[in-house]
C-alpha cells in the first residue's frame, strides 16, 4: 500500500471560491469584519468531478493508494482578513476536505488547516483542532509557521505563543505539517522560494531552540523533501556540533515528505536522511503540473524516483506505508 | 591551481570590532547619526597575525591557492545605522581586505561590500563599486538582496532599484555575489535557515521575472551551492515550463559556488548543475568550523567532496579554477 501524506484539494468547485472572495470583498472593505459562516454551495457531485480527473485518476495512473488530504495550501492566506474571518474560511475547508473523505474513504483521509491570524494568540486554532480531530475524525493539521504572508513577523515556532497548540497535537496524537501559505510579499514566490524557504526556518528553529524535547510525542513534517535540509545536512550537522545542539534527538520528531521532482533530490534525501524519518507524498495536482522530460511521467510523480532510487523493499516499504501509519497513528481508524 | 571564490575576512583584529561597536553606539542614540570616517586602528602584524593562523593555515592544509576575499557577511548589517554610517563602515571593510590583499597578493583577491542601506536609494553603492574597482583593483562585489535583515520589505532584484547597480557592474566587468547578512528577525538564523533562503529567493526572483535578460553580460554567484536550488532541480525546472519562464538562459548568468559540507550535497550539486556554472568555495573560515566525522577534515573543507565526486579532471579542472577566471575576469590583472 503507497500512503501519500501530502495532498491539497487544489481542484475545487466553484463554490469555494466564490464564497472566499465575497468574504474577501468584505474584509478588504473593513479589516474588523466579521460577518457568519453562512453556506458553501458546492453540490457532492461536483466535489466528485473535481476529483475523478485529477487528483482519483492520479491516485490510479500512479499507483497510489490513499491520500493524507487537506485543504489548498495557499488558499489559508491566513494574512488575509482577522481572526473571525479565518475561523469561518477554515471551517469551510475543513469540512470540505470531511466530505471529500466521506465520498472517498478509501482514497483520502483528512487533515485540516487552522484558524491562525496575525496577531492573535492560538487559541482558536486549538479549538478547531480539537472539533477536526474528535468530532470528526481528521488525522493531522497543517501549521502555518509565518502567517503573516513572507514578513516573517511573528513568533517563532519556540515561543510560548505555540504551546497550546503543541499540547493539544500531543493529547491527540496528530501530527502537524509546517506549511505555509501564499506569499504576500513581492521578495517570494509561493511554491518557488516561500515554501522551501520555510521549511528550512521550520528546521532551524527548532534545531537551535531545542524546543521539541519539551514536547514528547509531538511530531512535525518538514514538507516539500525538507526544503533546503538535506541538501545542506552537513552544514546543519556542523553548526549543531559547533554549538552544542542535539541534532540526532531532531529526529525523533521532524519527518521530511518525498515532494522533490526529480531523481538525483530523492537519491540525495534516501542517502542522508535516516529512512524512518521520510514520509512518501507528491503534493499532487500542486506546484508542478508538467511532464520531467527525464522521466516522460510528471514532474510531481515521485513514485517514479523512489523506485529509481537505491533502496531495499523494506527500506521503501517503511517510506511508502509504515512511517506514515507511524506518524499519522490515527489512520488506523479511518484507512 | 584551485581558486576559493568565497571567503570572508572572519578573523579581523580587535580594532574593527572596536571602530564599529563605537559607531553602533552613535546610531543606537541617534538613528540620523552621520559621525565622521575616523580611522580604523589595526596594524600590519595585526592582519598578519589574524590570517597567518587561520585563512592562510587552511589554504596551506587544504592546498587551495588563491581566496577571492571579501569582509565579513553578517557584519555588513546594512539595516544598522543608516546611510552615512553604512558608507563609511563600507569603506573602512573595504580598504581593509586592500590591505590584506597587498600584504598577500598571491593568496587574496578582493571584493567589495556595498554600502546599501534600507529604503536609500543604490547610487551610494554604485559610487563604492566604481572606486573600489577603478581605484584599488577589486574584481567583484557583494550584494545583499535583503538589506532589511530578514525582513524582506526592499525591492526585489528584478526592480528598478537595481538597474544603475547592474550596469556598473556591467560596465566594471565584475560579478556579485548575492549575500545576506545577519538577520535581525528571531525567526532567522543567520548561517543555517537566513543565508540559504535568501539564495533561493533570489534565484526565484531571477527565474520568475526574467531580468537579466536585460542585461548581457551580468554574472550573479548564488553562494552556498545555491540555498535550496539543486535539490529542488526538478520543480524549479518544472515551474519555469509550467510559467513559460525560460529556465536554461539563466545559466548565462548565475552560477553556484560548491559550500556545500557533506559529500552527498556535492554530488547533487556536480550531476545536475552544468559544470561551468560551478566555482569551488569553501567559505572558510565561516559557518561551521568543527571536523567531519564522515570525512575527518573540517566539514567546510570541501575540496575533499570536490575530490571524492565523480568528475574528470577537465571538469574538476573548470570548478576549480577555470570558471572563476571566467566569471571574475579582473583577476587576471590582480593574481
Amino acid at each position: 500500500m503507497i500512503i501519500d501524506c501530502h495532498g491539497h484539494y487544489t481542484t475545487t468547485p466553484p463554490g469555494v471560491e466564490e464564497w472566499r472572495n465575497t468574504q474577501k470583498a468584505a474584509v478588504a472593505a473593513n479589516p474588523a469584519f466579521v460577518g457568519e459562516k453562512g453556506q458553501v454551495r458546492v453540490g457532492d457531485d461536483e466535489i466528485r468531478e473535481s476529483l475523478e480527473s485529477a487528483q482519483l485518476a492520479f491516485q490510479r495512473e500512479r499507483g497510489t493508494d490513499l491520500t493524507i488530504f487537506s485543504p489548498r495550501a495557499s488558499w489559508m492566506a491566513h494574512h488575509v482578513g482577522n481572526q473571525h474571518t479565518s475561523k469561518f474560511w477554515s471551517q469551510h475547508q475543513n469540512e470540505l476536505i470531511r466530505r471529500v473523505c466521506d465520498l472517498y474513504p478509501e482514497n483520502f483521509a483528512p487533515v485540516c488547516q487552522l484558524p491562525q491570524s496575525p496577531g492573535a494568540p492560538i487559541d482558536e486554532s486549538v479549538r478547531e483542532l480539537e472539533r477536526c480531530v474528535s468530532e470528526m475524525g481528521f488525522v493531522g493539521c497543517n501549521v502555518n509557521p509565518d502567517p503573516s504572508g513572507g514578513f516573517w513577523d511573528g513568533p517563532p515556532l519556540w515561543d510560548q505563543h505555540w504551546r497550546p497548540l503543541w499540547e493539544k497535537m500531543i493529547e491527540l496524537d496528530v501530527p502537524g505539517m509546517i506549511h505555509v501559505s501564499a506569499a504576500d510579499n513581492e521578495n517570494f514566490h509561493t511554491t518557488g522560494s516561500h515554501y522551501l524557504g520555510a521549511d528550512t526556518t521550520a528546521f532551524m528553529q527548532a534545531m537551535s531552540s531545542g524546543f521539541l524535547s519539551d514536547f514528547p510525542g509531538l511530531r512535525l513534517i518538514i514538507p516539500h523533501g525538507g526544503g533546503a535540509v538535506p541538501y545542506h545536512w552537513g552544514r546543519f550537522k556542523g553548526i549543531a556540533a559547533d554549538q552544542g545542539w542535539d541534532f540526532d534527538s531532531l529526529m525523533d520528531h521532524i519527518f521530511f515528505d518525498t515532494c522533490v521532482y526529480h531523481q538525483a533530490g530523492i537519491d540525495l534525501l534516501v542517502r542522508v536522511v535516516p529512512v524512518d524519518n521520510i514520509l512518501f507524498a507528491s503534493e499532487m495536482v500542486g506546484a508542478v503540473r508538467g511532464i520531467n522530460p527525464d522521466t516522460g511521467a510528471y514532474y510531481d510523480d515521485t513514485r517514479v524516483y523512489i523506485e529509481g532510487a537505491d533502496l531495499s523493499d523494506v527500506q521503501r516499504k517503511a517510506i511508502y506505508e509504515e512511517n506514515a501509519r507511524r506518524v499519522y497513528p490515527r489512520l488506523e481508524e479511518t484507512g
